[in-house]
């Protein structure tokens, strides 16, 4: 027997009719003779519904009181779909962040989970029960709603499979698995079968949009198994979707490479004419990461004549705010020379386990673009990803040259 | 310094422009030095929403997370008054029913309160806030959500005006107060200053649905000073609502009758040829009282050859499912010869303290009913109330001509 834990997302969840196809998928996994907990999403729209709501009354709304709104949107799914399953015959029982309880620190909108109660759960599914969690949401030390934000029902799933010790936590979504790149913009684009955690984490940070970062770096973390579907597949039709392992793959004719990630969410700022002394990096992201704002590529080259220039990435909806710190808060106080910033860019990757033993991919990256006439901004490099900042324009000629390049149209012997 | 208990109704929160009304009528309150506590309930249609949309999903869905979903309506509404009142400058907290915590049994979509903690909001109240919490809701032992049923939010209001002592406790509703009787039959109708809670308790129960009635009995039972107002009169011209009072009026000049109050959302069931002996109400009413059925009225009279008929009334929407239980559960078991039921019938009463020193309101009423040619069904008395069901055709015209007959279009001396 094992315990599987599921997620479902907004979409799965969007209307009555498919709330019942999630139920009957949950129902033939517990006939299957697993025990399976259920984490859901908010109705697709849902949230968006409720943030807007929230802004009609208040044009910038308290955190707390935030999270005690939008947190109800994933407590109508999981009654709906604990309804759902009784109709089925199914003995099911609904819990709230709370209620688990998902206790997690008390940074409103973006609270992160400190530790799971497994007692309920464990109870209920000894009692034959399927338990269904909200997620996306938990509760702090003194009681408050907590939500984990955008995404952060994928975090719970694996939270929740981890302090189980779940076999497998499987996240169902739109998609049937992880692709070597959109296929939106490249029509070769092939599903993988099996990734690794770091080249999902790879992937996923670049906007690959399946999972949600954080939930990767959990699973990887607590070694849980994690795999991809989708919810839309046909009973009988179900594809295994793609696997995310810790195990590297070890076949002979490993791939190099193993997708084109890219992300257009992204705006970059820079300081010029920083002192080139010690913590002035430290100096500079102290205020943004007080502001609560995620930076995600980091530049600095060494300086010459006592300065250097800083740059960095945030979330294109922070711009501003990014901009307005540096200006007011950093350059006065450091004595850089200038602020520099611009929205109206993207970011390319190549993500593979493959490069770190095959040196001359990052040059063959550069070439593939230089051939067409695309400017490197920015470069970055970990030992299994590659990113390039370049105008927003050239995304899409971007991508396609990249996984025409590196032959992932081509299915591995 | 006063503590003063707010609760507002659904159509006080329908849209984001009414929240904030109620926004600054609370500050008001709060800049003229009281404490105060606000309870609210869902948007109007939020709750008939989530009902409908349970019901998409399932015909017949499970009480327990009927209650899950249901919650979220306030959960919405406390969020969205704080965001409203901190725009204002105004410090408020929000609380779920489950947070403050208020305790109830665990009758799902029916649960009554057992205790309320105060602890939380006491402190946040001492701290200068504003304490805004949930109406409707609770939570029972095992940690489990519930709701109190329909009107529930005025209960929790009068709960929490009890448990902290509150000097008064507002309700707040689309009625500048209480009325003679209901403006849109009588036109003559006039608004009451003063009435008495066992009044209020008649006239609420008969139908007049300014107050939920279980609210009124709590009210009663702790001495909570009531106030009934309206949400919708501008800034500066507010009327004193109607007080609902402990004592009795003591003027000279008592009005003998204070209301005429009616219901047509009532149904009969007779149960005919009831073996006349002891034990046989209770086993008619037992089985009821364990569906979960209301019962109003309740009249048995004495009975002759070994026999009597036995009647009483139900909610309409409760008169298909009665009638099953006393064919299938009662007839057979007791032995009685029929059942007969009638769900187009209404109730009218007449209702004030002052009938307990005048004789003859019973007959004055009768009388004037029989001379408009109408026909009364049963008839039940309290001290302050006459009730008689009536053929439903005959409500407006019963109540009109009550109305003048006790001289209620007349202002008192």
């Amino acid at each position: 027997m094992a315990l599987i834990v599921q997620k479902y997302g907004g979409t799965s969840m969007g209307t009555p009719d498919r709330i019942r196809n999630v139920a009957r998928r949950v129902k033939r996994w517990k006939e299957q003779g697993n025990q399976v907990v259920v984490v859901v999403s908010a109705m697709s729209g849902e949230t968006n519904r409720l943030i807007a709501l929230a802004k009609d009354v208040s044009p910038h709304p308290e955190p707390r009181e935030l999270d005690v709104m939008i947190s109800t949107g994933e407590q109508v799914t999981i009654a709906l779909l604990a309804m759902a399953l009784q109709d089925l015959g199914v003995d099911a029982r609904s819990y709230t962040g709370a209620q688990v309880r998902v206790l997690t620190d008390s940074t409103f909108t973006k609270a992160r989970i400190l530790s799971i109660d497994e007692g309920k759960m464990r109870r209920d599914l000894d009692d034959n029960k399927v338990v269904i969690v909200a997620g996306f949401q938990g509760v702090d030390e003194a009681g408050n709603i907590t939500t984990l934000g955008r995404g952060g029902s994928d975090t719970t799933g694996v939270a929740l499979a981890a302090a189980l010790s779940a076999d497998e936590c499987q996240i169902y979504t739109d998609v049937d698995g992880v692709y070597t790149t959109d296929p939106r913009i490249v029509p070769e684009a092939r599903k993988l079968d099996r990734i690794t955690f770091e080249e999902m984490l790879e992937m996923a940070s670049l906007g690959s949009k399946v999972l949600q970062i954080r939930s990767v770096e959990f699973a990887g973390k607590y070694k849980v198994k994690l795999r991809v579907l989708s919810s839309f597949e046909e009973e009988g039709k179900e594809t295994q979707g793609t696997l995310i392992t810790v195990e590297e793959d070890t076949q002979m004719e490993d791939p190099i490479i193993s997708g084109i990630a890219f992300n257009r969410d992204e705006a970059k700022l820079t300081v010029l004419g920083v002192p080139d002394r010690p913590g002035i990096a430290s100096q500079i992201l102290g205020p943004i990461a007080e502001a609560n704002v995620d930076v995600d590529m980091i530049i600095q080259n060494v300086g010459h004549d006592g300065s250097t220039d800083f740059s960095f990435t945030v979330n294109r909806s922070e711009y501003a705010r990014t901009l307005k710190i540096l200006e007011e808060k950093i350059k006065p106080h450091i004595g850089a020379r200038a602020i520099k910033g611009d929205n109206k860019i993207c970011k390319v990757s190549a993500v593979g386990v493959g490069m770190r033993s095959h040196p001359g991919v990052a040059s063959q990256m550069f070439r593939t673009l230089a051939e067409e006439g695309i400017n490197i901004q920015m470069i970055s490099t970990s030992e299994i990803k590659i990113s390039v900042v370049v105008d927003e324009k050239y995304l899409e000629l971007a991508v396609r040259v990249l996984h025409q390049a590196f032959g992932l149209d081509r299915t591995p012997a």
